[in-house]
């Protein structure tokens, strides 16, 4: 009786979707929109970041901002990267936590360090985050869960406010992590006038949409299924993309390995001529995230050489996009926005493209073999 | 007749291997006693490198060095930011320079950019120096060819002196970078006064005895055969390695792609339990490169935990290790160094696995298919 009662509280909690993951892909444009909310006034050109106060203005003078994570998180920061040096100018380290905290990394007194986890309990962060500290850093922690030792550890930080995640491949946190990680690189950038007030405005109104086109995202569940089902079977794929899409393929990849155990791996797509073109014949799909930015034309060429050599190309495009669907064996339109902005939405796809394959491969898409949601051991 | 003589010429210049790759592998003790050659005197603690003089005072006061470069060279400027960041203290970054170029990258006035190619001549690494130089940076090129387009535009550099390299995969080239950049890293620790006189001269020597290190690295050839013989049907494999061996399983990996095109990936072996172990089965042949440095203990706990999913486990050791040839399912010993310099002498027999499971899976090992030697299109 125990048992049924939980089987059906289980069912209720997931809110008529199969699995916890779908949901959680779903409840993007709400979580979004919630961790916008208090924080981001599109029409007053106003951007409110409690969670950062204190020591704000030692943020902005910063020399060096270093970010630490580990996994999905890690990508985040890999966006984040792109976005602080584009809007506020101060250069940028991404490192994986684990490699940072063992191998005397130089920090200076003054250093800015932000330590990304979902759970806030991820070991390896959290030790990085405490070596950092004790070297005189100041520590920003973002995380979603409240409470969490990171939260703690933190001097402040920012909460990504995306709800309990209970799928273990992370998908509405990953989104949230980006909006906070936007919001933050916006605030620099203004602060340091590093970018005009109209330069701001734009941007906020552009973020204030994000969740009417992640929603808008979603409605291409069905052509994803659609696309899944041809590819299921595969035995690897490649995911590439270049500049702020170069993340998006890696989370692509990352989502695929986790859930389905295919063998994914993302790469940025210039490097596809350093080694990876040599694996690409009529058995390896390929998505190109190939979204209309600075760099689509060299994208497009990419897609042609994969094209030569018969791989196959799911491509990820902007909203009316001519020339890929020319090209390409088959495309994705997302809605476009600002190309800073466009992980939010060119990951949407990529999140649906891993479920749908996994459940057709029988995997256990919300407890995939092997795998934890929160790793707390190091 | 023109044929048969040239057939003939290319058998000479081969120099009785099969291939030009062997060639080059077997080549290395010797080429990197060329690249230290009048530059590097251990007995009297001397460091001489001519090729940077004018720009020396520049370099040792830096706040900052980005690296970049692509491919295998891309890996050296891995184990480079871990060995600057250690021996001199200064903040390294290293970039892909395809990303570098298009995302108009935080540069100072004085910043420091080493960029790195064997051929001197890889497009996106020449144009993203050539960025860096306009808007103020000192460029230092690290190649191997003289006189190529890379060691023209910098203002000063190294030169890795590996002779020419046929085989498309890099081999000799990837060692002799190190050692440049080992050399450089040294100095500038000297100079800043961040290592002492005595460790000067310890690493002085340790660096001297690379070659003998390598040459007996070579002496697996036979064992790294049988074990290839084993593993050439596999269909994936991973490769993980922490600290200054994580560069080493991303080239391992990556040569494995080159020439056998099976999809070999590289990860730091913390990242693994962020999702690469999912991938984990019966199937999935797993390298570590497991030598006795400061992650040790972290990386047998990977081990035990990929043998707890069954993965077959073929692990590259330091002598006289006799824990972990009671764990994994195959060992290879190499001789032990600093571990800064260990990557030297554990790439070794990565190399030659790829090699072997290239030729037994009859792929053209000098050629492999979609790859060019240099990459002198963006």
């Amino acid at each position: 009786y125990i048992q049924k009662l939980e089987l059906e509280l289980e069912a209720i909690e997931k809110g008529g979707f199969e699995h916890f993951m779908l949901k959680e892909i779903y409840e993007q444009d709400k979580t979004i929109r919630d961790c916008m909310r208090g924080r981001l006034n599109a029409l007053e050109g106003q951007l409110v970041l409690g969670g950062i106060h204190n020591y704000q203005q030692n943020i902005i003078n910063a020399e060096r901002i270093i970010i630490i994570a580990c996994g999905t998180s890690w990508h985040s920061g890999l966006v984040a990267e792109y976005m602080f040096e584009e809007f506020a100018r101060i250069p940028v380290e991404v490192e994986y936590a684990s490699e940072f905290r063992y191998r005397n990394p130089v920090i200076k007194e003054g250093d800015v360090v932000i330590a990304i986890s979902q759970s806030g309990e991820t070991a390896d962060t959290l030790a990085a985050m405490e070596m950092a500290k004790e070297r005189g850093a100041i520590v920003l922690g973002i995380c979603n869960v409240v409470g969490s030792s990171i939260a703690r550890v933190s001097h402040e930080g920012v909460y990504t406010h995306a709800g309990p995640e209970i799928g273990v491949a992370s998908t509405k946190a990953f989104t949230a992590q980006l909006i906070v990680l936007a919001m933050i690189a916006l605030k620099l950038g203004r602060r340091r006038g590093t970018i005009t007030e109209g330069r701001f405005r734009e941007l906020l109104i552009e973020l204030d949409q994000i969740p009417e086109k992640v929603k808008k995202s979603l409605d291409l569940d069905e052509q994803t299924k659609e696309i899944s089902a041809v590819f299921k079977d595969a035995k690897n794929f490649l995911y590439l993309g270049r500049g702020y899409n170069f993340p998006v393929a890696l989370e692509g990849a990352l989502k695929l390995k986790e859930i389905s155990y295919i063998h994914a791996e993302g790469y940025p797509a210039a490097e596809m001529k350093h080694g990876p073109i040599a694996l690409i014949d009529e058995d390896m799909p390929v998505v190109f995230i190939a979204t209309r930015d600075s760099s689509y034309d060299k994208v497009v060429s990419n897609i042609q050489e994969v094209k030569a050599r018969k791989g196959k190309v799911i491509a990820i495009v902007s909203e009316g996009d001519s020339l890929i669907p020319g090209i390409a064996d088959y495309v994705i339109e997302v809605p476009h926005t600002f190309e800073g902005f466009m992980p939010l939405v060119s990951v949407i796809p990529l999140q649906l493209l891993s479920y749908h394959i996994a459940v057709m491969r029988g995997c256990n898409v919300d407890q995939p073999r092997n795998l934890a949601k929160s790793v707390t051991v190091e």
